[in-house]
């Protein structure tokens, strides 16, 4: 039986941007449930320093040994983004999920620093209308079952930006000069990617302005000639870069690099929300984007066809499962069991066409082939493939639909 | 019971290009089987012009009334490419399935043609390693059960392009002068796309040599400035080009026009064979490369989750089916008629970004729009969404992890 | 935009059975919603009097213009059990939705009697751990967006059979002796099944009482000796038992009184509820069981089988959703329209063997039938299916997993 | 690249029943290759004697090293059937694959032994119109791509029976007397079933004759008693009948003789065969009937409902690919990775009622046990569950279904 904990809770974690908004959530914790406050800061490859964070923590209050920081850039990309870039995932046909596969890792620290500490309650900062609270929360609960979890934007009052910075104010939170105002949208950022959405972006009939780009530049101010980049697979993970070893960070990073340069994987997308409604979002993923080219590229010579559409056709599932929040679910692993288990064999070279946005595959090579050239030459030669046997696979693949037409005639239809 | 016929055919209709393979064959039916041929020629949008195909067939000896010339580049795109682009069909996450979707409507017009001059026997030129085999004849015997199919390349002895060549001139079959020699590669090609395969593209390493290109100036060529479009859809299909009504033949030559201009549509692939090996080709597909990213988005903001994700679940097996040879198959229309119950609202305006090979969404609106501002709006005003709603939901779909959670504590995972 | 009612609502339409609770609910909403109330009451099937339901309305208080009373059973059948039964539809591959396919058809009515009486509210007597309330409100949303829904046992403070006692008593609530007590288990029932759960039921690992069966005798005390029944079908629906066409809720109570007679259609379950947690349930489907066996073997031989595995592949799904509550959803409606597509030709008889607790079909055939003798004979005559093609057929199907092979072999694995 | 060997083998192993059509093949094989024939005998639990099999292969002049006879139960039941019981398959509905699931084992056999005695080719029996052989074949080719497949049916020139016969006396076969007239069915045999099909079984609209029954008495002659048995689970697979502990061979064949005694088990269906035509057959599978139950009883205590839920969505596949001879394919490994990923905690008690033909669950107890009496009560408690929570799960899943009933509403529609 799983208890129900009251809301008094005794400690809480809390995931710790060192920005304004999770600032304010760490006091408000502080004060309406007069609880201790731990904080966890993750770098995941958002380009933010992490020092700042630690100093605004000790600022506010809390105890250097509640303070948690840690690097997590290696193990995101080695436990969560390569997994998933195993199965060609795509939410919506196109979303590379740059922010969903974030937060069950943030979670888990969450969840891990708690049994530590021994606190009996996590917070976020996501906010009540975003897929986030679902992935932070699943997390939590999967995790740790009796688990109290705080989401200030579900509960406080404070319901405006007004109010917001009011309270900072009184609370002698410092605010950065350009947090006053309202943001002309928010951003979240990883090593995957950044995302961008609301305000300026809400009508989907307007163009996303140039301005809110961050991770990218235009592919009109990319260079006119193509990049070309080989990249290395090994058991489906990329490996090297232009024949250099790179641990997982390190490549996606390269790659990212690359991606800028090239003007390669803006985004403007429609996509539905968890919770129920649409919403419009950017996003930019750079890397990702010329990983996911180059990983189909790798499997198309190296993977069965029978495994590759399997892959295929519960590639959808699963990416709608780590959007919504699933990762650690059962239903994820089983999934994850079953791609992981196509992949030993997925290793090679794929070179690849970098221009101006587009990513464009060129090459592809691998000991593991199973690209037979002398089964697709059209002339005959003393290859296992008989002409003649096509006509009696046809024959019996046709034998079903024959019936069907026969009935048909006999019909008169 | 389906009688199987011997091969004593009396006439055959033969799916008649007038080029030289088709013309030999045309030959080869009347010597081989010494009946009576007829011709079908069609145009899809190939780019070629039909009437030497009529004066060849004339000079072969064929009678004026066994030729049949036909344009059903209209029918062609109003009733396979259409419907097929509702679903977002892509084979292998990638082939818009130019070549496959043109089979069937071949398959059925030689049928017709046979059942109109009492045919007993279809004929083709595809080869006996392809697809496109197996797309003609289940087509052919799913309308006509009884019909004997005559594959020429699976049948006869001619074994290299040398003793194809001898047979032609035994036979006063007139061949061009760049026909003499092997070619380079195999073209396909009808309103949606070109595709080319064989010989210098055989080496999946290699890059596809610019030459082999003939639907697409290269994305280096195009325009230093990006052209911007607006397509409209209604009921899922388009029917506008920038406000512009155009017939969906002359819609999709439009978008060809653009997207050949601007780079966009080229596609070097290594793809799993329904008769069981890889082979790697090369596809332009401008105007549907387009088109895809239009009807994505044009359904991002009309289609509801449920409806857009059980499509996104299906659309593996429905490209499978196509790319197959099954489009005249039970499973295939009990596909479209789930898709087609889908498309009802699926109408408005997506605005697009076309540069150097890119297609970039920038906007879409419509008046039948289910994204609504005030729901994703940050701030909480009178509206339907209850942040606190969001609560209830996560907890009851966490119920069962936490359970799941619960159960690895008890035995202490 | 969707507005968010306030509770202040005027008129509520109430799906009023006229038991205790229920009228306990009557009451409860005029006192604290001092609010109209309209009461629905549907002839189901459930098999009790409607015209005590009125009495009892008029009782307390309710104007007979309001009372609504309305025998749904052929529509129920009609429009709701056939065309699930066509989909073979069984969630967790046994329970044959009985309670789940009723729900929708009363919550449409309480929609549809609220926009005649110009109600703003509705309201139902289902509890708040269990899956009716979502079916109950996810039909009444979806019909109905703007609808408040009030749905008592989430919202009021009656935690105990004795205090529900104490409120009717306190309102002059007529209470049945048997009522008083907490009944040993619940019951929901309608002319497809009835079912069981809680309280003597809870302990999964316990045999389900003899006592609680109330459909159905036991299979031990059905007859000695088999009874042959023959039933009709067209386009995927029973129409006739033994050659006597019958109306659809007409032949459904008599499959239920021949599935009654012998012990047929009982289940013990435990089911995962869509709210999270799992519970254990005893259904009685006796006319369903009987109907689902006999459905699937005339589509065994009139479906094709790229018809009928595509269905067995969309099943689970389509099972899942009318389970949860989304009969009215577009996903639901999508693949109806594929299950329907597929129904044309299931037209025939079937001859079934019904003994103590087993259903066995024991024959069929069909004008439309697709089995065809000449086919399957061993014996090989002048038929369409040459022992040769098998040869081919098997050898392209092989192709892909012998190269797979020379792999291993040349890794030496 | 995959060589074609010619037809001139050296050595072929043969599965060898000791049968009459097998020793027809067996001496064909002699004279028409003037091969070696290695003969491979196995006991799967289909009843019958081996020794009788050794003797028949010397009598026709097999050297005593090149006949294997092996008993391979455990291995069946352990590493085929098993596994696929964890799956719950059943193709179409319903047969539970008692045939397909032998033949990979058989293949493997085949295979294991050519690679011993340095054959060629390996031979079976099965018949040109039947799935069999491409069971039999697809395991070879995948196992040993260069393996030549002698398949005598499609090959030989023996039309009827008398000139089976006739051959045999021809060539000093043995025969026995009741073979020598037409078989009125035919038969396949193993421990997990028995199957008969053709002649008298061909018309679907008959009912199967009672002397076609081999492994279970009719229900009518069932005892009047029901037989209460329980069944342990450990990591999905059945470990113990009442308590006894026995080996996965043993305790099949125990729930078999169970099964026998209680008629359970008998199946007539008409299937569709892979070959492309559908085919009657009558199937007993006595204990695998009974442990189809018992699993998903157990499971439905211990596994998730997103575990439960995705295996059932992918059974259908699962079970096609056995059908179709898919078992050394990578897409079955897959799935099976998918599926073994599920059962860690599939453990525990399920007690059962067999009944004249009917297995009833009649209660099921596990230490992992995921039902969870306190979540379900109906009354509150100071539980994980709150009533209110439901209002929140409602809203949100039905706000797409809102905003869909708003836009109906704003259509007028």
């Amino acid at each position: 039986m799983i208890k129900m904990t009251n809301k008094s809770v005794k400690k809480v974690v809390l995931a710790y941007s060192g920005g304004l908004d999770t600032s304010i959530i760490l006091k408000w914790l502080q004060i309406t449930y007069n609880c201790e406050v731990v904080t966890f800061t993750a770098d995941l490859g958002q380009g933010e320093e992490l020092g700042p964070a630690r100093d605004k923590a000790l600022l506010l209050g809390i105890k250097p040994e509640n303070i948690f920081i840690e690097d997590l850039r290696e193990e995101f990309v080695r436990d969560y983004v390569f997994p998933m870039f195993r199965a060609n995932a795509a939410y919506e046909g196109v979303y590379l999920l740059g922010t969903s596969i974030a937060r069950p890792l943030i979670g888990k620290k969450l969840i891990e620093i708690a049994e530590k500490v021994g606190a009996d309650a996590v917070s976020h900062g996501a906010t009540g209308k975003g897929n986030d609270q679902v992935r932070f929360e699943l997390t939590a609960y999967a995790l740790k079952p009796d688990v109290v979890v705080i989401a200030p934007w579900r509960e406080w009052d404070l319901r405006s930006r007004e109010q917001l910075i009011a309270f900072a104010e009184q609370h002698q939170i410092p605010i950065a000069k350009d947090k006053r105002g309202e943001a002309p949208f928010s951003v979240d950022a990883n090593l995957l990617h950044a995302s961008s959405e609301g305000k300026v972006l809400e009508d989907p009939a307007q163009e996303v302005p140039d301005y809110v780009y961050s991770r990218t530049i235009s592919p009109e101010d990319a260079p006119d000639k193509p990049t070309y980049i080989t990249i290395d697979f090994e058991t489906g993970d990329a490996t090297a870069i232009d024949g250099v070893k790179l641990s997982p960070a390190t490549l996606l990073a390269k790659l990212n690099d690359l991606g800028r340069d090239n003007g390669i994987g803006r985004l403007d997308l429609v996509e539905n929300r968890f919770v129920g409604m649409k919403s419009r979002g950017m996003y930019e993923t750079p890397g990702g984007t010329i990983l996911a080219v180059a990983h189909r590229a790798i499997e198309s010579i190296t993977l069965d066809r029978g495994a590759a559409h399997l892959k295929d056709q519960i590639m959808p599932q699963y990416a709608e499962l780590i959007y919504n929040g699933f990762w650690f679910s059962p239903e994820r692993e089983m999934l994850q069991a079953l791609i992981d288990k196509s992949q030993e064999f997925v290793a090679g070279s794929v070179r690849l066409k970098l221009y101006k946005g587009g990513v464009h595959v060129v090459g592809r090579s691998s000991p593991y082939s199973l690209y037979d050239q002398d089964l697709v030459t059209f002339e005959e030669g003393a290859v296992a493939y008989d002409h003649r046997d096509a006509a009696g696979f046809i024959k019996l693949n046709a034998l079903r639909l024959r019936t069907l037409g026969q009935r048909k005639k006999k019909l008169g239809l």
